[in-house]
Formats: C-alpha cells, structure tokens, sequence
C-alpha cells in the first residue's frame, strides 16, 4: 500500500538526521536556549532579511497556532477564518478551548479577501458580539491554492487600517512559494504579516515549525506563553538542529520544489487521462475527481483522502505529494490510472 | 564547561538514533497510529503487566500533565500537590491556566502523605470552595526523593477511599525505580495510581514521555484531549520508535542505574570530603552544601543550579547526573573539590 | 418615545415589588439557601410535576447559559444551535470563552430538527475535529417562533440515540407557552428536556431565570460552578421571593399572555394595513415589513431595531410587547401607521 | 435565632426599595446604558473627584472580581493576595477558572506590603515560572483590618516601580472609610489604585458594586468583557438607581457607619467583660475568642460562623454588624453574655 494521504508519512530527510546525530552528544542548555536554536533564529532572521524579528520554535503546528493565536488575543476578540481553516476545522476546538470564537467565511479557494472580512466588521457592532481582531489565512491554503503577492498586500493594508492582526498558517509554506504560480519571497513576509510561520514537519523535518513575530507588539513574554502550553521542548536543540539544516542553503526550498514537481507530473498525466480537478491548485496537493469504481480500485493499492463526493458517479480525492515522493511511484501510479481508464 | 545543570543536556543514546534511522523511510500512518507507536504501547502494557489500561505519548513533560491533570477534572476541581510540585512552581501555571486551582501543602521531602491530604479536605467542605480532586506527586521527586511501596499503598487507599485520583509525574521515573532504596516495580504501578507517566526525555529519549492511564473512569475521549492541547504529533512514530528501543531489553533502566550510579558515586566521595547534603536523595539528584567561595570556584569549570541559600557561609547546589554522564567527568569533579578542600 | 426594542425595558410587575418590600427586613441565609427561594424551587417542583429535577435560580440569561452549558460538558464537546441562536451572536462568546466550540446550523424558522443535526454528527467523525454534544435550543427563538410538542418530541428521542443533551433557552418562555399555537404543557418539559430554564426577567421579574436541571447526570457539585461563574447572588433571596410571586398562581401566565395578546393585536392591525411579515411568529415578537420612509417616520416617535434590509425600497423591523405593553400604546402605534399608510 | 453571620442577610435599606418602585414603570435603555445607571456613573465620578474615570456597574463581588483581573491580566499573569484573600479562598477558583494563579502570601493581618510582594517578585524570574502582575489588596479586609493612608501609599509607589496593577476589593469599602481608625477620603482612591469597586450588597443594597477603573491601560472595551462574563444585567438599571440613591446625599456613609458603631458598643461590651479578640479590628468585623461552652450556648439563640478553634477551651467567633443591625439586638446579646459570665 502506497499512501498519498498526507505529506509527513515519512520521517525526515536523511541530512537532517545526519545534523541531528551530529550534534547529539554536545552538551547544551535546555528549552531552546541552546547554540544551534541561536543560530537557527540567526540564520532565519538574516533569510528573511530583517534584525528587528522574533523567532521561536514549535514541535508542531497546532501548538504554534494555539499559542500564537491565544497570546496574540484579549477574551472578547475572535478570529477570522476561511471555512476550510485548519483550526476552524481539524484543530479540535484549540482555539475555542483557549477561549476565542472563530468566525467561519464561506469562500471558493480557500482564500480570505478584504470585501469578505468587511462583511463580518459590518455586523460587529457592539459589546454583545465578539469583537472580531485576528485573521487567519493558510499559504498554501487547506485546498493547495496559494495567495499571490498583491492579494496579501491588500489583506494587509484592510487589516491595518481595521486595526486587525494578519497571521498565516504557514504549515505547507515551503509548497506555496515554491510554485510556479508564487510571486512571493520569503523575505516579502515580514512587511505583510503580523506573525506567520515556516512549517517544517511537512517539509522534511522530523517535527518544527518556526514562528515569526513581526509586530511589536505582540512579541512580549512570548516564551512564557510557550511554556505555559506545554510547547517549550526541554531539548529544543532538536528543532534548532533541523531548521539550521533545512535553511542553511536551499534544502528547505529544493524539499518544497521537489514536492510541487510530483504534484506538477501527476496532474498532468491525469489531465492528459481527461480526468479534471476540483480546485485548481498548483502545490502539493491535488484534488483529482474519479469514477467511484476507479477510487475503489485504486484503494486497493493507495491510500488518500476522499474529499468530496461530487454526485452518484464520481468524487473529488486529495493526492499530496511530499520531499520523499519518488517520480517512480508517480509514474506507478500513472500507469495504474492508464490501466483503469484504458480498460 | 560541564553541565550538571539538567539530564536533558545531551541528546538521544546513540541506539535511539539508530533506531529513528532505521524506521525513516517507511511510511506510516500519523497522529500516533503507525505500527512503532502501536508496538510501543502493546509492549508497555506487557512490561507493566495489564492489557486493560491506555498509553499515550507525549513530546515532554508539561504537555502531559497539562493534559491529563485537565483532562481528569472538571472546572471546579483542584489539584492537591507538593509546594516543590513541579506543576506549582515550574510549569508557568499551565494547570491555572487550563482552569484549575493548585493547593499548595509545604513537606519535608517533597513528598505527600494521607494526613496531609486529610488537613486540605477539613477546610474544603462547601461550594464557596474549590473541590479538592487530584493528587499530584512526583517519583523521583523534585528534590530527589523518592516514593517506597508502603507510602504509595497508602496514598491510594487514601484516594480511593475519599474519591480523589491519584496521578504521578513520572518524568524521572527511571532514577525512582532503579534507586537502591526502591522496593517498587514498574508492574507495580498501574495497582498505586489512577494514571502516570513514565519519562522519557531525561533518560535516553530525545524527546517522549509514556502516558498511562489505569482507571477506566478516565479514558474516554482521551485523544481528542491530546489534539486539542496540540499535544497530538504529526510524525507521532519518532516518540512510538524511542520508547520501543528503551524497553524492549532493559535499556530503560540501565540508563537510569548508571545515572544513580554516578550520583551515588558522587555522593560518596563528597561525603568522603566531609561534605553534608540538604537533602538525603538516592536518585539522580544530589543537594551538596558548600561554601560560597567554593561554589564560586567550580562555577568556573562547571554549571549547576545553587538550590538553596542556607547562610552567609554557604549554599546547597544542585547536581544532576543522567545516562550521558561520564564516571570520568565525576572523578574530574571530585579532583576538583579536592583541592578546593585541601588549599 | 415609546421602545418596542424589547421586553426588558420596563422594572418589575407590581406584585414582585410588593412581595421585595414584604420580605425585606426578615434575616435569611445568603446564597440562595433562605427561605423563599427553597419555597420557590418547590413550587417549581410541583408546578413541573417532578421532585427528582434540580432548580436553580441565576440573575440574568446569559449566566444561566454560560454556567449550564459549561458545567454539562468536557473540554472536547462542542454546542449545536441554529445561526440565529443568542448564544452564537448576542453573549460576546461567553461559551467559547468557557471553552467549547458552537457549531452554527442554518434554518428557516430559528429551530432545529434532528436532520439538521444529524448532518453535523456525520462529519464530525474523529478526534481531529470536536465532538458534538450539546443541542442548543431556544423556545420561543430569537425570531418568535415556537415549538411544537411533536417537535420537541422527535429532538430528544434523536438526542437519546445520539447521546448528546438537549437544552432549552427559556428566556421567553412564558411566551411561547402562552402563544395561541401551543401545544406543549410546562410540566411537559422535564420529559423532553435533561435541561432548560424558564425566564423571568422578560416576564415581569426585575431580574431572574430559573434553570431546570431534569438529567441526573448533570446535576452534581453544580452549585460549585454557579460560585465559580460568579453566579450565585449574596442575597439569593430576592430571586426566589420574585420565582414565588410569579408561580404562586398564574402570574407567570397571565403576563406572558397579555404581551402575546399585544403582538397579535398589532400583527392583526397591520395585517389588515396590507402589512406582510418576514416571520409567521406568534408569540410576543413580530416582524413586519415597512417602506423605508414608513420607518424613518416611526422612528421619529418609536424605538425599535431594524431587523433585516430586505431590499431598496423596505425592511424588517423587530417589535416586542411585555406585560407592560399597554393596550392604548398599541392602539396609538396602529393610528400612526394608518396614517402613514393612507397619506 | 437572631443572625450575626453576615451583613446581607437583610434585603435593602427602606430608601432603596422606594427609588426602585418609584422609577418602575419608565421605560429605560438595557444592559445600563439607562438614566439611572448614567446618572449614578456621573454622581460617582463627581464623589471620586475624578471625571476620567470609567465606572462599571455589577451585581455581586465575585462576577466583579472575576471579570476585572481577568479582564486586566494576560494568561500567564498571576495575581497577589493575602493568603485570607476573598478571590483565593471564597470564591471557587474564579480566579484560576479565567486562567490565572493566585499566589498566596501570609500576612498576620490580611494587609499586603511591599516587602511581602517584594520577596514573591524576587523568586519569580523566568518564563518557568508565571509573572506576577496584579497585586488584590481587600478594604476592609476579610478579617476586619482597614488599610492607613500611608500603607496604601507605599503599595502604590512600589506597584507602579514594578509596574504591577495594585487592586482593591471593597466589599465593605464603606465600613472601612468609616473606621474611626480610617484617615483616606473616599476621593483619595483613585490616585491610589488602578482599580477597586465600591461595594453596595453588604451596605444597604438589594445588590450591586461600583467597579471604578483608573488607570487608562484597564479600561479598553470593558464592556465587552462584562457581557462575555454574563456580568451585564439586562435591567441594569436597577443597580444604577441604588447606587444614586445610596450616593446623592451622605446614605452610603450613614449606613457604613451604623454597621460600625453597632460592632463598636458589642466590643467594648465584651471587653468590659473581659473577653479578648482575635484580631484588633476596628470594622463591623470583630472576632471574640469565647469558651466553647459560651459559644454552644449562645448558639441556640444567634447564627455566627466559629472563625477558627484556638485551643481545647477556646475559640474565635466572627460577628458581623450591618447597617440593619438594631441596638436593642446588640444589647439582648451583651445581656445574653453577661449571664452566661456571671453564671
């Protein structure tokens, strides 16, 4: 069994296991205070071209939003969400367990846009409603689509002028910016979030992400809010040593690219099986939509996610590809879909 | 310079890593349903001698007992625990801050006794009060101490009788069960104890602690607890793979009998030196009173914490040794204090 | 200016005063524990036909609310109601502030039937995603329509099947049992409910809501998490004096139908002025559809809330009568309205 | 049985029952946005001498208490109290059920200093541990002290040198300001305190407290907070009426200082026949150590709580006067002590 089901099926690349055996017998200090955890902030902050950042490391990224969002927020303000959000969805509540309601908005692409979070402020109005303050946006999105560069430039100025805080999930941020649709650079970042993060986990981390802090004035007494969730690893080298490695040349983005290419090889093949797409997304994750009969024979030897049913006929499923993804077992799979359709 | 500071200091025991390695390329379900987490949990239900109870894994110490403690009460119920509780002075009120009172009862040895527990349930007796619930304890305590067989009996027909649960930190269970004094054994404990843990991450694990919980009465919906803590690890095989290799011989103890055994050989020397101790640990901790001008010297070679100001002469520090500790790096020490003695 | 805004706007019937000032300057206990609230809750017993249901008294909707809800679920479990429910919109996430995620459900009418629930129960299938577990109902809604005992009927079997509570809002209680489309008894709802309560604030009590806890199994330690939720009242007594003088004969009734009669001698009224409604409620709520320039004429002499645009040229506003409603005040309203209609 | 338990085992002064039935029937505005509550606000800032105050209105301390730390703290903020602090012993975990640890101090006369809250400061240093931030003072205290000018003034410097809210709880401010030991003006307050709240239950009121917010930082969106709480009264009004009538002339004084006289004459009484006092409180709190026999004895005729047992012969009594307590009851009970002395 083959699994396309998500992108952290397997562990990590193998230099970040070699980084990790590395350094494995150095004495350090604990909860990140550590030299490789220094030098990764380092190195992150001299990538995204700005001193004047606040980095911390997670082990995951649930965790990360959880106490990014809940630090962020006073006990009335809500946050803003597409309604396939991550943690509106698949979160199991964290946000609202630490006391925030998460307004859902309906969108096609997964995407936030300034017109609909206005329509949200609209009907805020009083102190009996919540008092609508963060907006969460996914990059790429829980449906593989990815924000373009003049999309978030208008996001941040609506949130700016409405006083409103821009946070991306950035869980699978290597994959948006390494496709061919992107015309974002991570040093872009900075200038049009309030805080975001660079999901590792997917990436080719063993676990990590790397939470960016880049309003002022939600930096302070970060770390407490870390250990107070239980998000402070007592060996936090361990996070330390793998964003060092991903990010000390271009491995973060070759993992990123590599991932896109297998996404990039199956659609294509499918299209060229006169098989469409349900949301046309140009990152890891496709949304193929199959007979029943074909899903079925597939699953005998794949595993993914049904996403949608369509009608009596067919389904939308979700096919992601990851850094481990071979192009062999795409082409595999190719000819599993020729046998099917061909038959 | 070398730590005595934490037994964190180090990373994995080399045949962790090897076994991470080994296990990288497979893929695997998530979330803690891959075949080495599974594995891990059968096994620690064998090794603890019933199938009826529920392992979870942890990344570390404070997301477990956070967790659990919240998973275990509701909203009017408080803690009882140690004032040397590590929940009460260490973990940023993460238990506050999940909604509960900690009561605080001041011990000799950081450990909690029936007459103790009684005071605190004479003075709680209306709904103007919080309802003392769960009983906090530690094995090895924060000091060092540890529990013998006779004191834990005690304490849970205590619990038992008077309704409360009974829940140990075990983040340094391994010095606790291999210490010369113990008269424990790990099978012992689902029979003593509503839930515990047993830790990794201070002995031998890069990061991972064992969640086990014993009473039925609070098992249901555990994992939704844990995701919703953010507590659930994508790549949730690197714990299942870690605990898999520390006890699938003796691997577990051994490292946490060297780990005594260098306190131990310490403590001896130490004493040998006509040094006293402010309290009488036979774990992995040692309390040595020195001199200030002493302690100013070795902190020139050496890290560790100064526990306690005892007067204007002198101070107790705290030693920790752990599996990474070399019986060489001890003997340098003990050179040390030596000549500091004898100048 | 005359205010339709709501049924709040007044102070107290005359009989509730009169019963305050009789019992004033006898001593009781404090805490809801004197005399006259423990008359009360056995009235209410009685009244219901049930000894074996739990009474408690709160100050206000939104505590009574906040306390329940709160006290009936675990971290995990999530509120179900319809979009208009007041939980959802007008209480400033007092739920979500305790925790738990409401999950919003589109209706027609304000009211939630076991189809729509159970849409919600078949994708909320793991742990990633909270439980479902408590249904939120109001009667009459937020919209002036009320419950059929079959209705109702059908809800809790589907809420036995499911395991999950079912709870009624009673803010305007009175209301809708006292609406002339009724069909349910008050001492039917300790059947069809595990809990509700029965408002009195709308109903002419200065303040007051008496919460009906009907399922066992959520009635423990609960006046813990009244204390908690800083909703018990030092002076307890003056909500059971107000609970004995509304119960004591039809009081309860007599108001709710007279606010009732108010509305629908105005909806008739209007009717016959070709006046069309958005909602067909009958209970102490309208909603008539008025040209924009018929309302800004109203507004100049009446308060009320504008309820919902419906398009360029009219919209509905939202009127409420009480038991303060004055028959002539209605008579003087429906004049005005004959006067902007024939003009 | 004649009760001495507590100061709200009455209902309302005579004065505050007839300016509720006397404004009744006028329709007002909800959740205090009426005249009544506007006008009090004004009255009360006019009193406190200070028109850039914020003045909240609330129903009972706990909600009060409650809404405020929590409002003013984030999550990993702790508060400071007393160890016989109201908010950490008799109000269920409120405090900790919004998030926060209260951290207890021992103190012999329920007074805060700077050097008992400079010696917490100092142990709290790392995000391990929480960060203490708001320091709760009561005045009077629970147990019958009242704060001088001067004391009050050095809590202050030292809480604005270590930039810490300094909070008061005025359950029974009036019984303080009109100790004959008190030497602060009811306007002196604000200059003194970052917030406190002006307690009307237990000194004439149906129900009803005065938060008064003085540092501009606390005062954002209160509201907002108020009504997640469950804290804002939907006839809100009736609070904003007892508070008028309470402060137009000197009625909130003349009460406070009859409650105190009343415990005064019962003092002086006792004393004459020999009887001494656990704490030398100068409030309508006062504490006799009496013989357990006497205190059997007198407890078939008068409620009181037993305060705390002082040896095999003896204990405290707490008696509590209010601005209902008669004379002539003071008197019986001197008669009734008498006899049992000279017995």
């Amino acid at each position: 069994m083959y699994s396309f089901k998500n992108d952290y099926s397997e562990g990590a690349h193998p230099r970040i296991l070699h980084a990790l055996g590395k350094s494995n017998f150095e004495q350090e200090e604990g909860y990140g205070l550590d030299k490789y955890t220094l030098r990764a902030k380092e190195l992150l902050k001299e990538k995204l071209g700005r001193q004047d950042i606040d980095v911390h490391l997670f082990s995951g990224g649930t965790p990360t939003n959880l106490t990014a969002i809940s630090a962020f927020l006073k006990p009335h303000e809500a946050v803003l969400s597409a309604s396939t959000g991550h943690i509106l969805v698949h979160e199991t509540g964290a946000i609202e367990a630490a006391g925030h309601k998460i307004i859902s908005i309906e969108t096609e692409d997964g995407k936030l846009t300034p017109s609909a979070i206005k329509e949200i402020l609209d009907i805020h109005t009083d102190e009996h409603m919540v008092k609508p303050k963060l907006v969460y946006i996914s990059n790429s999105t829980e449906i593989g689509t990815i924000y373009k560069k003049h999309e978030l430039v208008k996001l941040k100025d609506f949130c700016t002028q409405n006083n409103l805080i821009l946070y991306m999930d950035g869980a699978r941020l290597g994959s948006a910016l390494c496709s061919f649709e992107n015309d974002i650079e991570l040093n872009d970042l900075p200038e049009l979030l309030d805080a975001f993060y660079i999901g590792g986990t997917k990436n080719g981390a063993l676990l990590g992400e790397a939470l960016i802090i880049c309003n002022n004035n939600l930096k302070e007494d970060f770390r407490y809010l870390m250990k107070q969730r239980g998000a402070l690893l007592a060996k936090g080298r361990i996070i330390g040593v793998q964003f060092l490695e991903l990010f000390k040349d271009n491995l973060y983005f070759d993992l990123a690219r590599h991932a896109n290419k297998m996404a990039e090889i199956l659609k294509n093949e499918l299209s060229q099986l006169k098989v469409t797409f349900l949301i046309d997304s140009y990152s890891n994750q496709i949304f193929p939509i199959l007979a029943h009969n074909y899903i079925k024979e597939l699953q005998k030897k794949y595993s993914f996610y049904i996403w949608q049913k369509i009608d009596s006929e067919c389904a939308a499923i979700r096919i992601i590809t990851s850094w481990a993804t071979k192009e062999e077992d795409i082409l595999v799979f190719i000819e599993d879909m020729k046998k099917l359709v061909e038959h």
